[in-house]
């Protein structure tokens, strides 16, 4: 049977070396194209050291932690009473968690260096190859970062797995099967790794972009009458650099930590199924086939539309999915029927139903975000209509339209867990994470597409290039604001499963035989947890507001002691206004971030087991439904403002359009920083309770000490 | 002990009668009160018959739903299946659900009856008694009202479980003791009735109030540019009616529900404690004789209240709050030592920590409330400083306030359930919410006073009394903002302890092993209770929203076809207007409240009795989290707005006042509407969950058939 765990990951590891060459192979090919317009190529280079400094100064901070929380879980693994049960704590689970961290911060630095570079080619090579090209050189940058985030993510996992699962067969002499068993608890700490870089990514990053989009707005757009990316405005550079920052690193990082994630509960459910009589290694090594099949998947889809011409940037977008998810689904069907066995040796075809339940809940998860947030259907009209009598109105109904578009998505979400429950209980779960996530690969192509034009149209501005080129960008752009959307319900949808994985992974791991929300400790678990979303929200929403504070201060003074910014005749500092950005997302972050990290170490050993799984699901419960909210009111606010301007209720300069401009700025910061924080969040309390199941489970909690003094 | 059982229901019963007989002197003191001044007779007639308008339909309409109810109680009781275990059901349970709605509609047409006649007088005896006469007139209507919901609310609960008791203890040859054990499942219907009519109330109420207000402002204020409570504005009467409908037979009705659900979980938990061999009945009739304690406190304080003159609104209110408590508190210590007795039949002193750590937490939480909505505080202040840059930071400050209120608030609550816990196990919690119950009487005079003061104001203004007059019945009216505040996070609390002892209660009533939240059905029901209030909150403020559009039609229709209106020389068609906001209110409630009722019906037959303790779990979890932040951010917009207008941050007239007008405007269905509907919400789906128990505790789910199936 060990012949199917070296087969399998050695596959695993080839699929995983294949994506991560092919997108180097395009990262260079793109690199080779040369911009023509010196313009474009200042402005380029302004954004693209602009984004430096900001990882720069991001990873120093982040060395720090890195440091800190390895040394943690290497000395964890040193208390004498963990001895043999701690598999998720050591100097091993220390070495994961490094490698995880590196191997996400490195795809956040590849994403950020392809996104500057296509950026300015995708504006510059409109004039010479017109919309195919542009649409080409924006979807190539897109696909560089998804394959490498997606190619570097089983890279680490499967790489790590073979190494601890010979390491661990070597040292104990048991099977490979049984090392690969005990290496998925120690590859945890790899989830980790993920989960650190994608909390400093997502918050700080969303802080970042907001702080520097605020300041540009108010002060160039209001107070100066500038059109958006002028180059006169001090903050316009930080304002492009926040795209990438937020929309490609954080994005990026956000999949990578769900991706990830599901793998890792998927082994360790499956491991907890086979530890009975009936033990089948190829539940553990099925979830890693799907994620490879799912990276070729990616690979095949960006060859063929790389290939042709497309002058329809949607319609490019859709087959692109369309071509790595049919390929999926067939990989699924085989895999199951041929490779996957039940306890009883048999083929196991309803892991089909399992992963292709995820898969559909991904799509419709999207889908129900774009019915509410674009403005082809009603939500979006109505809140453009309510604009009509004023500022109040279109936030009452923006709200309404964000609260209201639960409804569906919770419906939906409850339909997949139920489905792929009943197909193969809480495999079935894990394998439904690891189906929806499969095309996580051409998912987050797709998404950072859209950064990549919106900053390729900035540019274009900024440079001076004619109308049309503009005209082009914006209608790429257009395409990537509902991919952007769509996207952001993906995530949810994701993070969702994830988390629900990952809290039933948690369960097997301390030996949860219920967590009963009847016991006190677990509802007060359950009231905690959700309210921690609620907190986290308001601290990230009032951090934006600090950051963009000091950058509207910063933008007033600029143009105040040096009237030749406006006139065109100085080049604005622009630097100072990145270093605002930077220094401002980089401390509100941290915060936020201690409070995530140390309010489920508390309650596990305060309140005990029990209650840090109540914690969890009022967490998860709270955290969708605050996203879900959050994400669609605000690209509900985002579009009726584009609706008004495109002349409805009033058009441009109404009254409606003065009101649909301060529902697009209220739900900017929902949006784009709250919201997809809400994801990081419940993934991140789910893998710390992951690392220290083995130490609570061990220890007795405060409140148990309370309880039987109490008698 | 059947002796105990007796002297302690007519106690009760006595307590009860006293408390409604001084209810009703006072009533008959304030209406032998003249009024002096013939247009404030006229103002206050049209506000009564608009009152009684809406009553009389919205009556009708109950009428209806509450036939059906009661048919369905008592045909579910002729299912043969259910014989003998269906004691929540049945014709007796039908009764007790009739008698519940009567008595809680009947409170609340006292309410409105005592409000609409106090009003008036506090208004008419400023210019004779001053601000000590006014005061006097103010409290002493929300005095009736208080004591009518408490008197009425005990009566029919004790009334009915000594008939049951009775008739049980007879009809079978047991004990009374076995008698009151059984009628305490009887009883549960009752606290149907008044569920529903809290539905009706709170949400018709919350809907019309604010209907009448957005017109009222939107096309008087704004557009008319003539003040509030103007006698030309056709919407005035309309809106000072909808204070009386929300804010007094809305609140009234919501806190009744509590008090009648925290001692109907109470008695279910105390007789599910005696089931065992420790039979001690004094457990049931501990919650009874504090809320006959609670009603004494309550005459007391307010007759020692009324014996004097005040001068200070504040202290006033504060004394009779103190003087309530003080006697409960010492009532409560009696009774634990002399009364309750343990399994063993030793005295219970640890019941006095249960019911001290409800009346504690249900300050705390009102405390809390006041820090984030009061301008005392920072939390306003900030937000009156961020409206310096217009709408959208005012909104973005407001919403962030109201999130951050979440952290302390359940902070508190986690606090006294995991205290009252530690005390007495579950029962505790159960005492824990009749202690924090048990002053309800003095709440809800002091939280009736407010609507009764802001209705003097508008009839000050409205019969143009001179200025001096609007002055006080200003200040009178300021602190009563500051009691709703209170009030509400009172509400919210009370609500949160009810409804979890509803849980605990329907888990006995089932007999639940564990809801255990890692099953899959439990989290579904879980997840979908969660989005409930999401739901919930989103269709109540569209309601508003279109409700509040047709006013603003209609008070056009009349400005434009009528211009003597405005010259005031025409009498505007007031009556127009409420019907309006009468018929749309009590249309849009229709579907949020069919929602509510069925949806805890269809979970529990789909997926089975474990799912629905997830769905109220998730759904009070959700309740609590948006109803603390609708509350607080409303509450925090609308004193924001009042800090400008006191001449902070550019005063009355500038950016910062029109954009705390936007942040008051969006607080106001969310602070009046949805968030106090959460609190029905909650409650109303636990008491169904426990009157369906018996049915579907005995028959299999559709989840269980399926997984059955699939095996």
């Amino acid at each position: 049977m060990s012949n199917k765990v070296v087969v399998s990951l050695v596959l695993a590891l080839v699929a995983a070396l294949i994506t991560i060459l092919y997108a180097f192979l395009i990262f260079y090919k793109i690199g080779k194209i040369k911009i023509k317009n010196k313009k474009v190529e200042d402005v380029s280079a302004y954004i693209r050291s602009g984004a430096m400094t900001f990882l720069k100064r991001e990873y120093k901070i982040i060395i720090i932690f890195v440091i800190i929380v390895a040394v943690v879980l290497a000395l964890l693994g040193l208390i004498p009473a963990l001895n043999g049960k701690a598999e998720g704590v050591g100097w091993q689970s220390s070495l994961c968690f490094i490698v995880g961290a590196a191997f996400s911060a490195l795809t956040g630095l590849i994403g950020m260096l392809i996104a500057t570079k296509s950026n300015s080619r995708t504006a510059d090579c409109v004039q010479e190859k017109g919309i195919s090209g542009a649409l080409k050189v924006a979807f190539s940058g897109g696909a560089v970062l998804g394959l490498s985030v997606v190619g570097f993510g089983l890279l680490g996992l499967a790489g790590l797995s073979f190494i601890f699962a010979a390491g661990i067969s070597g040292a104990h002499n048991v099977t490979l099967d049984d090392g690969l068993e005990n290496a998925a608890k120690i590859v945890t700490g790899y989830g980790l790794g993920c989960s650190m870089i994608a909390l400093f990514a997502r918050v700080g990053g969303g802080i970042y972009t907001k702080a520097a989009d605020v300041g540009a707005d108010i002060v160039g757009k209001i107070e100066q009458n500038i059109p958006e990316d002028d180059p006169r405005n001090p903050a316009t550079i930080a304002d492009n650099v926040g795209d990438n920052v937020g929309d490609v690193a954080g994005m990026g990082s956000d999949l990578c930590e769900s991706y990830v994630g599901s793998i890792i509960s998927a082994l360790t459910l499956g491991s907890v199924a086979i530890n009975g009589n009936n033990y089948e290694i190829t539940r553990l090594l099925f979830p890693l086939l799907i994620a490879a099949c799912g990276l070729i998947a990616a690979v095949l889809s960006v060859i063929i539309i790389r290939s042709r011409q497309w002058k329809n940037p949607q319609l490019t977008l859709s087959i692109a999915t369309y071509i790595a998810t049919g390929i999926v689904v067939v990989a699924t069907i085989l895999l199951s029927i041929f490779f996957l066995k039940d306890g009883n040796g048999n083929a196991e075809p309803k892991a089909i139903g399992a992963v292709c339940a995820g898969l559909i809940c991904g799509i419709l998860v999207g889908k129900i975000a774009e019915i509410y947030t674009s403005s082809d259907y009603k939500a979006v009209k109505e809140i453009a209509k309510e604009s009509e009598t004023g500022h109040a109105t279109n936030i009452i109904a923006g709200f309404s339209v964000g609260l209201k578009s639960t409804f569906l998505t919770i419906v939906a979400l409850a339909a997949g867990i139920i489905v792929s429950f009943l197909f193969l209980k809480e495999y079935g779960i894990a394998l439904a994470a690891v189906g929806m996530l499969s095309t996580a690969g051409i998912t987050i192509s797709v998404d950072g597409y859209g950064p990549i034009s919106d900053n390729a149209g900035g540019i274009a501005q900024m440079s001076g290039l004619p109308e049309e080129v503009r005209h082009v960008t914006d209608h790429l752009d257009s395409v990537g604001n509902t991919t952007a959307a769509i996207g952001k319900g993906f995530c949810i949808g994701s993070a969702t499963f994830t988390a629900l994985a990952l809290l039933l992974s948690y369960a097997h791991s301390v030996n949860l035989e219920a967590a009963d929300l009847l016991k006190t400790e677990v509802f007060v678990g359950l009231l905690i947890g959700g309210m921690l979303p609620f907190l986290f929200s308001a601290l990230v929403i009032s951090s934006v507001g600090k950051a963009g504070n000091k950058m509207v201060v910063e933008v007033r003074r600029q143009f105040a002691e040096n009237p030749g910014i406006l006139t065109g005749t100085v080049v604005p500092d622009y630097d100072k206004c990145i270093d605002i950005s930077t220094k401002a997302s980089l401390k509100e972050m941290i915060l936020p971030g201690v409070i995530a990290v140390l309010t489920p170490i508390a309650v596990g050993f305060a309140l005990g087991k029990y209650a840090l799984a109540g914690l969890l699901a009022g967490g998860l419960l709270s955290a969708i439904m605050l996203a879900v909210f959050m994400a669609n009111a605000g690209g509900a606010w985002d579009n009726a403002k584009k609706y008004i301007e495109e002349g409805h209720n009033g058009g441009k300069g109404s009254l409606s359009h003065q009101a649909s401009i301060t529902g697009d700025t209220v739900g900017d910061p929902l949006k784009d920083t709250a919201g997809p924080a809400m994801d990081i969040l419940i993934k991140l309390m789910s893998i710390i309770a992951l690392i220290i199941a083995p130490i609570i489970s061990t220890l007795p909690s405060l409140w148990d000490l309370i309880v039987e003094a109490i008698g």
